[in-house]
C-alpha cells in the first residue's frame, strides 16, 4: 500500500512559493477574479438569503466578509456562507476533468486571509495547492466515484480546503496528514441533491469542514495517517476504482490549476459552441433579431439529451433549452445571467426567434462543438464551424473576457467603480500585502 | 420507489407525545442520565480540549453549555463540543443491533433547549423521534453499509439530530423531508478513524450537521424529497444494501429506544461477561485479591481475537486485555474509567493477579456468556456461570446501576452534590418546563 496519504502530506508542506511557474500563479489570480464575480453576482440568491437567515445568529465575531454583502461573520461561517454563493449560479470554474476547483478552497482561504494577516503570494501558493490536492484525490477515484453518486466538488473539495488551510497554518508533515484524515472523515454530498439548495451547500460544506480540519489538525487532533488509500479510507470506501498514482506522480511538476476552464455562458457547457457560433455571426455581420429568417444547429447529440426544451417558461429552464440559447445569443448579444433569468426567458422577440431554431444531433460532433447555420429575411445563408466553445482548454477566455464577464456579475451589487478595484486587486494578488484586502474590496461597507 | 423519505417526514411531523409509552418516556431518561455521565467523565479528554482550542474562538454567542466545564459557546458548536464528549470514553450506549442512539441527538436537543426555551416533555419527545430515524434509517442499510467502512454512528446519527431539531423547530412535512435531505448530503464517518480522535468528532459533526439541517429547512432551503431512497440517494450511495420497510414497518407501534443498552464497564462489551463473572464473585464472597490463586476463564473466541493482550502498557491497550480487566475487577470491584487508566494499568496488584488469568476460547458460548472459576489460595474453587453479561437487553442494568456509573463518571468533575442534582433532573426530565435545566446542571458555574 502506497503512503498516499503521507506522501501527498509532504508535498505540501515542503512546496514554496518560488516552485510555482508564473503562468500557473496567473491561473490563480484567473481563478479569483472568476471566482469572485460568481460570489457577488450571487449574493442576493434565495439560496444564500436562506442559509444566512438560518446560520446568523450563531456566528462568532465579524471576522470576514460576505461577498457582494456587508454582513460580517466568523471565519467559519463566512467560509460556508461564500462557498455556497461560489456555486449557487452553476458559473463558476471547471476542472477540465472534475472538480470545481475554486468554490470548496477560496472561500476559506479568503477567510482565513482576513482574520489571520496572510499576503497575497501566500494565498495563491496555498490556493495552488489546495487545487492539487482536491483535483488529484478526485481524479484517482473518477468517474466510478462520481457514478456511484457522489458530488466529486463536495467530497473532493475538501480536501482542498484542509490542504490550502493548512499550509497557511504552517502545518507540519504529521499534522497535514491528520488534516487530510479529519477531511476524509467529513467528506459528503450526494448528486442526487442537483436540482436543489444543497447542490451549493457542498462547497460550501467543504470549505467549513476543510477549513476545520486544519483548524483541529494545528492543535493535534488525530486521524488515521492513511486516510485516503487504507482498505476502509477514502478512496475504496467512496469509490470501486483508486488509483493512487495520481495522486503522487508528478507533485510539483505538473499543476492541476493549468488544466482549469471558465465558462462564459451562465448555463451548461454543451450549449456553450451553439451560443458561440450565434455570437460570432451576429457581431461580425452587425445582426438584429429582425433580420434572422432561422437558425439551424447542427450539434452532438448529448445537447439534445440534456437541453431539448422547446418551451422553457423559467430562467432556470432556459438553461435547459439550446433553442433559448440560440435565440438569446441572436437577440442579446451575450448569454450571461439576464439571458437565462425568467424576464430573459419570457422575451417576447426571444421567444418569436426561439420558434425558428431547429437542432439536429450529429454524432461526429464533441459536445464543444457545433455548426450554426443562419438563414436570413434578405435570402443570405451565413454559417459558422465552431470547433471549440469559447472557455474549453483549446481556446480559453481571455483575461479581458473574464474581466467582462466579472462586471457582468457585480455591476448591479458593487457598482463600475468598485468593480474596476476589486478586477485591479484580483490582478495584482501576488503582490499584495495583505490578501484580506480582495475580501474588503468585494463586500459592501 | 417506496417514498421512505416522505414516510418518514410525515410520522416524524405527526407524531404526538401522547403516542409515546410510559416506557419508552423511562428509557429516555435513562439514556439521558447515561449520556450525560459520558460527556461529564470525558469533558477534560485531550480530544475535547483539542477541540475546544481550534474552535473556540469562532464560536458566536454563549448560548449553550459544554458539559462538565464553565465554556458557554453558540448553540452549534455546543453540539459539536458535546458530541465529541459523549462518545470519547467508548462508554455511550449501544442500539442492540447498531447505532450509539445519544451521542448525536442529544447534544443537539440540549444546546436548542438552552437557545429557545423547551420543555422537558418536548425534549423527551424529540428524542425519542430522533433515535427512532437514525436507527431505522441505519438498520435499512446493515449491515453491508458498517461492512463497507461506514461509522454508522456518524452516518446515520445525522438523520436523527436533524429528525430531532426539526420536530422542536415545528417543521411541516415537507420542510422535514427537506431536513432529513440535507442530513443525508452531510452524511459521512469512516470507521478507518476508529483508534484516533477522529472517532469522537463523528457524533459532533452529526449533532452539529443534523441540527443545521433542521434549522435551514426551517427557512425553506431545499433539497431532494428522496433523499434516503432515491437511485442517487443516501441507502443506494453508502450501501449495497437497502430494505425501505425497516424504516416505515411499524411506525409509532413500536420503538427503537427500548433496545437500547448501557455499558457498565469502560471497555468493549465483548469482556464483560468475564468482569461480571468476577465482580459478582468478589462480592458474594467478599473476595480480596490475596486470596486469590488463579483465575480460569471460558469465553467466546472473538474475545481472544479482540482482547488477547497480556502485558497492556496503557489504559486504552487494557480495554484490549481480558486478563487486565479480570484482574482489575478482582482487585477493584469494578471496571470503570480508573480502571482503564494508564495508573489503573499499571497498579502492581493488578499486574500480579493478572499473569494468573488464563482465558480459553469455548465456540459453544456467546459473545456476552462467560465461565468464570477462581481457585482461592486457601484451595477453595468458586465458580460463576454469566448467561447474559450486565447491559444486555436480556439483563439490563438497573436504573440504580445507572446511578453509580454516573457518580462514577462525574464525582470528580461536579462533585457529589451537584451530581446528585442532575441526578435528580434526569430522571424528572419529563415534567421540567426548561429542559436546559439539564444542561446547566450539567455544566460548572
Amino acid at each position: 500500500m502506497t503512503a498516499v496519504t503521507r506522501t501527498l502530506a509532504r508535498y505540501l508542506v515542503e512546496s514554496r512559493y518560488a516552485d510555482i511557474p508564473a503562468a500557473v500563479r496567473h491561473e490563480a489570480a484567473r481563478a479569483l477574479l472568476n471566482w469572485a464575480g460568481c460570489a457577488i453576482g450571487s449574493s442576493r440568491h434565495a439560496t444564500v438569503e436562506c442559509a444566512l437567515a438560518a446560520l446568523s445568529e450563531f456566528s462568532g465575531p465579524p471576522q470576514a466578509g460576505i461577498l457582494g454583502r456587508s454582513e460580517r461573520l466568523d471565519v467559519l461561517h463566512a467560509a460556508l456562507i461564500n462557498g455556497i454563493s461560489s456555486h449557487v449560479l452553476d458559473f463558476d470554474d471547471t476542472h477540465a476533468r472534475a472538480v470545481h476547483p475554486s468554490a470548496p478552497v477560496l472561500p476559506a482561504l479568503l477567510a482565513f486571509a482576513e482574520w489571520r494577516q496572510t499576503s497575497g503570494a501566500d494565498l495563491v501558493h496555498a490556493f495552488v495547492l489546495g487545487v492539487e490536492a482536491e483535483c488529484r484525490i478526485g481524479l484517482a477515484v473518477f468517474p466510478e466515484h462520481y457514478d456511484r453518486g457522489w458530488h466529486i466538488t463536495g467530497t473532493a473539495g475538501v480536501f482542498g480546503a484542509a490542504a490550502a488551510a493548512g499550509k497557511l497554518l504552517g502545518l507540519n508533515e504529521q499534522q497535514m496528514s491528520w488534516a487530510l484524515g479529519i477531511a476524509a472523515t467529513q467528506s459528503a454530498g450526494l448528486r442526487e441533491m442537483f436540482g436543489s439548495m444543497c447542490k451549493s451547500l457542498h462547497p460550501g460544506r467543504a470549505a467549513h469542514n476543510g477549513l476545520t480540519a486544519a483548524l483541529l489538525a494545528a492543535r493535534n487532533f488525530t486521524s488515521s495517517e492513511q486516510a485516503i488509500e487504507a482498505p476502509r479510507g477514502f478512496a475504496h470506501v467512496l469509490s470501486t476504482r483508486f488509483d493512487p498514482a495520481v495522486i503522487t506522480a508528478g507533485l510539483g511538476e505538473r499543476f492541476e490549476l493549468s488544466s482549469n476552464m471558465y465558462k462564459p455562458y451562465a448555463c451548461g457547457l454543451v450549449v456553450h459552441a451553439a451560443i458561440d457560433g450565434c455570437i460570432q455571426l451576429r457581431q461580425e455581420h452587425g445582426l438584429k433579431a429582425d433580420d434572422i429568417e432561422r437558425i439551424d444547429l447542427k450539434v452532438c447529440p448529448i445537447v439534445l439529451e440534456l437541453t431539448a426544451k422547446t418551451k422553457p417558461q423559467t430562467g432556470l429552464e432556459g438553461k435547459f433549452s439550446v433553442y433559448h440559447a440560440a435565440a438569446a445569443a441572436i437577440v442579446f448579444g451575450a448569454a450571461g445571467e439576464p439571458q437565462f433569468s425568467n424576464a430573459g426567458v419570457r422575451d417576447l422577440r426571444v421567444i418569436a426567434l426561439r420558434d425558428r431554431v431547429t437542432a439536429t444531433p450529429d454524432d461526429r460532433l464533441r459536445k464543444t462543438e457545433a455548426h450554426v447555420a443562419l438563414r436570413l429575411k434578405n435570402g443570405r445563408m451565413l454559417s459558422r464551424h465552431v470547433e471549440h466553445a469559447l472557455g474549453t482548454l483549446a481556446r480559453p477566455m481571455s483575461d479581458a473576457d473574464l474581466e467582462t464577464k466579472f462586471r457582468g456579475l457585480t455591476a448591479n451589487v458593487l457598482g463600475d467603480e468598485q468593480s474596476d478595484e476589486l478586477i485591479r486587486l484580483c490582478w495584482s494578488i501576488a503582490g499584495l500585502p495583505d490578501a484580506g484586502e480582495i475580501a474588503r474590496g468585494a463586500s459592501l461597507h
